[in-house]
């Protein structure tokens, strides 16, 4: 079973292509790479389990050079991307050449990252080799870098070419990894989607045993979702925004420890329960929708509370340079209901508070 | 007397005001910094001499931050975009703060790709302080950075919001600076403005002594001109590669001296002449229009010729790394007359290699 998802952005308009052993289907990636050079970038894990099979598929660019980085999100750094610039020009690859990304998240966005700036923008090409990736980083073209003082902050708008998500390269991955993509798939069905969200409580089970079926159908659902929210607002001027739901909490506990502790996904699974909580806490959502999501995480073994070590005064100073952050005013994703995310920065700044002091796991 | 050009590109459209003294007007920064924190990017030589003038016009800003960098071209690096992007992040500039760029074309191109990629876009100001950047870098929204390996690879293209170009900063201009820009404004004469390279030569001393009138005339020409071709194709497909005449001989001659040696300008001075010679020895181009152009760079004591320990196979070299390459083939600007610029692949090799042996200054 293969399946394709149109991203209709004109004429940035691109395809994804979603199915169980696609990745070395040379005819998927022949309209982007033929007659021209590609560079690949991947990560240490990845390149040994992938690039084998991969690289056939690229038999009709000019040339391939492959480009291998550190494995982890500590290293998506301006320091990489600058390596990587250097190696494009040291490579001569043109404004015609393809930047093929292969691996998840951390590596989609540093490759895309330096897609968009290299001779201020060349073609990318995503293959996205993680659950997460899969459903999240591959739509949408946002790409970007960490810095010291918050994930994310330094990046660029860059739609891919094309997306190849071979569900089969799953089969490899740490299942905390795959845990850690469900809590993003989850998101999906409590942005906008309650059907979804009725699904995966069905086929939890289903999904993170990897069953090919069931991997198809929720990462072309996810990716579904995310496109109808990315071709209404492609520059988060409005609604892209609630793709964000859990991220403000999420991305102040991986800042907070420092990059590589805590997988993204496992901080949003925890960042979305702090904002059911909240959102119960100020009674816009039921408290049986509140354990609804809690008991999903875990079962998922996802955790749905901040470190110990994390004091809400920490987290709220980590939150406060958010990029939702407008005239100085936090801004959160809350939900009014399974399948009904608001983005607000009309919330009692109290039950912020005392989310995050009851929200911390015991120390 | 202050004149404004509108750029007219939809959503992105700007202003740029040209007259003298217009740099503490409130009226033209206001609309960009009310209520918004505005984070200045300048240069220890220009922050002394125009600071003071600039900070009153930001009186509208809820918060004022300067951070002066080191002048100089050397220093259009990965490194300070770095040391940008963190301190941005320190300041607690937000998605609605605002990056001013007081100076050259170095701050402005630096400021620029800072503002264009953290938090992936925020709004941005020029303020050019030198001929150079009034009427090149100021229009069209190409930012970057260099690379060892070659001049602008890196960057993005992000359109400021508005550009104040006060005629009266160039009186401070080092005469070598004002000669400098005055190259790139003979370029737009060449290139499809043959009534205006006329006025040029008719004006030359007014410009380069610097007579008010004379400048405004002339910023004004050059933005009008710039803004045609950036208008007709701002992500550079087509008619905007024209702009780049002379500049791949220039970037050549820069990256190969090590940048900071020659000023852009004096670079281009050179190479747009290397390039009229390359055509007259095509045949393209007649041998007094040829000698007109030489002659009137001469007569702004530019340099015209390729400095001595530049050998003709280390221009090419460097010459082959340059973003208008596509499927292998170096393309170069070249003219069939004054006023009349083409982009081409089809060249005569040997012309060039003939140009690049005759075109060096005597070891």
């Amino acid at each position: 079973m293969s399946r394709t998802v149109e991203i209709d952005l004109g004429d940035r308009r691109y395809p994804i292509h979603v199915g169980a052993g696609i990745i070395g289907e040379r005819s998927l990636f022949a309209p982007h790479v033929s007659d021209r050079h590609a560079f690949v970038v991947t990560n240490e894990t990845v390149a040994p389990l992938y690039l084998d099979r991969l690289r056939p598929a690229l038999a009709d660019a000019s040339g391939v050079h492959i480009h291998v980085i550190a494995d982890g999100e500590r290293h998506k750094t301006l320091d990489t991307f600058a390596v990587l610039q250097n190696a494009l020009v040291t490579q001569r690859i043109a404004r015609d050449g393809v930047v093929i990304a292969l691996g998840g998240g951390v590596v989609g966005d540093i490759a895309g990252f330096a897609a968009a700036c290299y001779q201020r923008g060349v073609d990318f090409v995503q293959v996205p080799t993680t659950l997460l990736a899969q459903v999240d980083s591959s739509v949408g073209g946002k790409t970007g870098v960490n810095l010291p003082g918050g994930k994310n902050l330094v990046g660029a708008f860059h739609q891919p070419r094309c997306v190849v998500s071979d569900t089969a390269t799953l089969a490899t991955l740490d299942p905390r990894e795959v845990r850690a993509g469900f809590a993003e798939v989850v998101k999906y069905g409590l942005i906008d989607d309650p059907d979804f969200f009725d699904w995966l409580e069905a086929n939890a089970a289903a999904l993170l045993d990897l069953d090919d079926d069931a991997l198809t159908t929720a990462v072309v659902r996810a990716c579904e979702r995310k496109a109808a929210l990315v071709v209404a607002d492609e520059r988060e001027a409005g609604v892209r925004a609630l793709l964000n739901l859990g991220h403000t909490f999420a991305h102040a506990i991986e800042t907070g420890t420092g990059y590589g502790e805590w997988l993204h996904g496992e901080a949003v699974a925890a960042g979305i329960v702090l904002a059911a909580r909240m959102s119960h806490r100020m009674e816009w959502l039921a408290g049986q929708d509140c354990e609804r999501i809690e008991r999903l995480f875990v079962r998922a073994s996802l955790p749905v509370r901040a470190p110990a070590d994390l004091s809400p005064e920490r987290m709220l100073e980590l939150m406060s340079v958010d990029k939702k952050v407008r005239r100085g005013r936090l801004r959160l994703i809350l939900l009014r209901g399974i399948g009904e995310a608001v983005l607000t920065s009309e919330f009692d700044p109290n039950a912020l508070q005392a989310t995050l002091e009851a929200g911390r796991e015991a120390a």
